[in-house]
């Protein structure tokens, strides 16, 4: 993997958005990264920026040549790109099945569920042209996720763990997902990682 | 990969569905599969049914003893799971940061958008909670996606663009995306390919 760690990784971040799962999954992986904070009043909309994420929004990766958008995505490329930190399981086993379904379901109808109970839009009124199912599917499903435990694929914490857990650990705390005892403890769990801590740590600085 | 051939999989579908996505999939992977289709009558909320989609909906797949929901999970399951078919990047290889940047743009910002549209949502008022971008971001971004082709990942057919190809193809349908001849000729493409006519072909035959 000598390989990998030749090419420079950089971070554009801010730490009042969704990159800070991304930082979590840096920490977790361990390896040396430069960290560029791009501010709302314009950093994310340059035009070199743009070229980077023409979303112009953060968390993005570059990677040597690579660029790599969409916080679930980078946190699932981390993971291989750095198969030796186990961070996922392996790519033959059934648990990468989990690994998936749980990762996609987090980004696709529980971020839906969330962005549109913060935005007051009704999920159950449109249910026949919603994928996503209803809010209260939603959460039951969520709660399948974390049910086996102590993690998402068994007894190997992955990169689904990081991105999940942040989603619940912010659902609860912007008040878009309510308070479950099964989804605090498992927040806590992942929380207490040192990793975790390391990674709240430094966006807590860069936002003071 | 005999193991793999030796577990029975089995496809939960209805044809008027994005189910019809995992069809395309299993038809590029091409090994046996079993389809059960489930009428919107109440088959997808049997409290069997529940037990492998808590959500009461279609696609999900059962691979032996392992159950994957979520289309595009089911998509890089098949294709990690059926490796020799060449339907995924290596592992180790920078297209797969691509590979996954796409697929989890598309099961996220591109869901957010076209279904904010066919429910008659507006993202960019709500720009500061979304993190999805607004949707001529949106849309301006899948243009990038597709721009260097012939595939997402290049020369190089995957998951990918069996997944979003069909988003696309079926945004333009249902008028929830725009027509671009970008899109179009991408479309085509994709819809060209003997799995994809086999695919449609089964699945317009039960929707007779």
């Amino acid at each position: 993997m000598m390989q990998n760690n030749t090419k420079e990784l950089i971070f554009y971040t801010n730490p009042e958005s969704r990159a800070r799962i991304v930082r979590r999954m840096l920490e977790e992986v361990g390896v040396p990264y430069t960290t560029k904070v791009l501010n709302y009043k314009g950093e994310m909309k340059t035009p070199e920026y743009l070229k980077i994420n023409p979303l112009g929004k953060v968390p993005a990766i570059q990677h040597g040549d690579l660029v790599v958008t969409e916080t679930a995505a980078i946190c699932a490329y981390l993971a291989d790109q750095f198969a030796e930190k186990n961070l996922a399981p392996p790519i033959d086993s059934p648990q990468r099945g989990t690994y998936y379904r749980w990762l996609f379901f987090a980004a696709g109808p529980l971020e839906m569920a969330t962005t549109a109970k913060a935005c007051g839009w009704n999920l159950d009124e449109n249910r026949q042209m919603i994928g996503s199912g209803t809010h209260d599917d939603i959460v039951a499903a969520l709660e399948l996720a974390i049910s086996k435990g102590p993690f998402i694929c068994g007894e190997q914490f992955t990169a689904a763990d990081v991105y999940v857990g942040s989603h619940i650990s912010w659902g609860m705390h912007f008040k878009t997902l309510e308070e479950r005892p099964s989804f605090k403890s498992y927040v806590e769990r992942i929380e207490a990682r040192p990793a975790a801590q390391r990674a709240t740590a430094l966006d807590d600085e860069l936002s003071n």
